[in-house]
């Protein structure tokens, strides 16, 4: 049966012409076996940050307008140049810039949302025989400004044009094999997983694996589009993300993240008033510094420690303004860490399955780590540890749920 | 009075981001004047080049329509740095693409022609205060589909844009001063022409002068838009290439060219039967090599020799088809030259003072310079002569139509 499948190739694949020959390699095998085929394309790897070193060079803050005009030269450059090969080869096939792939977004500049997809001229392309090769990363608002859908934002051109044409697969191709139960160079039990939950792979992403744009993941959990995560540089199935089954849950940890890229700051003895929380959040959220996880807790002699985590990039800032603060509020001290890491298990078999942090924290204690922070969502599950430990928590924790060996 | 100003600035006043500064100098300056402002650019210097190469390397033949898409990302690039530019200054200014300042063209991809322009985007702009920043050399067919107007476009896009704005001027920012009496580096005494009809610039254009696109000329004409040529790098008044005015019959001639780019090829004895140039002109054309002047003599004894030139690029390609040709028709030799320059004096007062040609024609013959062939318009005589007589001849007719002196 004819399918229509929507391939997204990254810029490690598109760097070079002769790595566009090999993707258009792939498109015509795909077009060949019969199937209807949309690639969304990035561009060549490096070029969005020449792009942007220039528009510095141009203006030390470059309008944003105008630097979503010059970033949109990189998707529509490798967009042409594969729609030429592929018409070389004999092929029919168009390229299609974000406004005329139809991706209406919002007027956020260098950040954009897609509002809604008229998937017309595509699917007439795909009804005449065409290949249609679309930029990604790009759409246009209502006024028929061009706008951009910042980092990683091809996946989530893919995501969207395979929900608004109801493609059968969207192929995420990338310099991974696929999504793994944890980082194989820290653990070299890591397996790839064959299929994730919409949840777990949104879990896993916003905890730093970077094979998929977040934003991506919530797109295709919303429109229940079936993606699947695979190399680019050879044919082996990859990671299939697609909604919960009920034999997904018998699985109860699908994987483990570690995050080094936190930092933890304390204010001792908080005194014990309403508002002084806002007091100390509202000056970060105005410094644009994003706090990850937040922890009040009341010792036995009444003192109060309120905790939190931010990037290692927004530490030095969260920190000025912490101090700042503490002295308004009446804090006597602000004590950091730097050398943490926040070491995560995900699973959406949590949901039914109890104990899981009980398990964690006994694995931990069986290493003598010590846990210095906790945070739990649904289905997951973060302590901060010292840094030192990350790589024996992972492994160990990597273990202690079974995921060394294939599930059953 | 508030005028609406067209400024187009070609690929060596935009090659690199200082120089974009200097023509955000220029336009800012022009804004301050009290003037509304539209600026049209080209890309930067050799990145038009630069993208053929690659969609060479792409395919060898690339597809035209993506050629088209390739292309236009030169100016989307120097049209976002102007505006990002003038923003960070503190002036308002946008970038509109071909097909968001309106202009919509035919389908001819590569070398598309403007069929008309919906100014309203740029107009709004204009009246809200902003300085609009359009990407030269492009425009949009009936379909969406990115055109692009082919090598010298932007100039096309300027005028053709000025027309629909109804702007006073449309300033030409060039490497050059202007347009002269003819090439300073053949003739010392050549001056900068301080008025210009658009049949003397087309005419001079034709015949090789770069400083204007003929495409640009035609439409100025067509539409009677006031055309500036003026150089980027300095503030002094260039060329108006304008509709002709009572006073501008009395110069006689307004300017000697001289193109050496031409060879001519001569048929002996071509048999006196009808069809036999067609027989000739057919193969030449379907080989889509343009001949310029084609010339039939008859001599004393009956035997007609049928000449022709073409350019030089075409030369070995249009004797091969002229070779073959005259074995099928029965003339016994074909007779080639390279060595020959064309000089040609151009002017509106021809047609009303007779007595140019033969003014021309004793000139040359004073300096023992031999024509060989001769063409003419109504505003122009051309003679073929030796090459190595081109200098003498331009400097001997530059004096004798009396343009060694700033007209009276």
């Amino acid at each position: 049966m004819m399918a229509i499948r929507v391939q997204k190739y990254g810029g490690t694949s598109v760097a070079d012409i002769d790595r566009i020959n090999r993707v258009a390699d792939r498109v015509s095998k795909a077009y060949d076996e019969g199937d209807k085929v949309v690639v969304v394309l990035s561009a060549m790897a490096g070029v969005t940050d020449s792009l942007i070193s220039l528009a510095r060079k141009a203006a030390p803050k470059p309008d944003t307008r105008e630097l979503d005009v010059l970033l949109a030269t990189g998707e529509q450059t490798t967009a042409a140049l594969l729609a030429m090969i592929l018409t070389s080869r004999g092929y029919m096939a168009k390229s299609f810039l974000g406004f005329q792939a139809g991706i209406r977004t919002d007027k956020t500049s260098g950040k954009a949302r897609i509002l809604d997809i008229d998937g017309k001229n595509i699917l007439n392309a795909l009804h005449a025989g065409y290949i249609a090769v679309v930029a990604g990363f790009q759409g246009a608002d209502e006024d028929g400004d061009i706008t951009t859908l910042g980092r990683g934002g091809s996946d989530t051109s893919a995501v969207a044009i395979a929900s608004s044409l109801k493609a059968d697969v969207c192929e995420i191709f990338t310099d991974v094999d696929g999504v793994y139960t944890t980082d194989p160079r820290i653990c070299d039990k890591a397996r790839k997983i064959k299929r994730i939950t919409y949840e777990e792979m949104l879990e896993m992403a916003i905890l730093g694996a970077k094979v998929l744009q977040i934003r991506s993941v919530e797109f295709a959990k919303k429109y229940n589009v079936p993606v699947h995560v695979r190399s680019s540089f050879n044919e082996e199935e990859g990671t299939m993300v697609v909604n919960e089954t009920a034999d997904m849950e018998s699985v109860v940890v699908s994987g483990i993240t570690c995050d080094m890229n936190e930092a933890r700051i304390t204010l001792k003895n908080v005194p014990d008033q309403p508002g002084t929380s806002a007091k100390i959040f509202t000056p970060l959220a105005e410094a644009e510094i994003c706090v990850d996880m937040i922890i009040q807790n009341t010792q036995s002699n009444g003192d109060t420690d309120l905790t939190f985590t931010v990037t290692k990039d927004d530490f030095a800032k969260a920190r000025e303004i912490t101090e700042r603060v503490a002295k308004e509020i009446g804090s006597p001290e602000v004590v950091t860490a730097t050398d943490i890491a926040k070491v995560s298990v995900i699973g959406l078999g949590m949901k039914s399955h109890s104990g899981v942090a009980a398990a964690m924290f006994q694995a931990l204690a069986n290493e003598n780590i010590n846990i210095r922070l906790i945070s739990t969502s649904e289905i997951r599950i973060s302590c901060v540890i010292q840094a030192k430990y990350a790589e024996l928590a992972v492994r160990t924790l990597h273990t202690a749920f079974g995921l060394d060996q294939e599930p059953k």
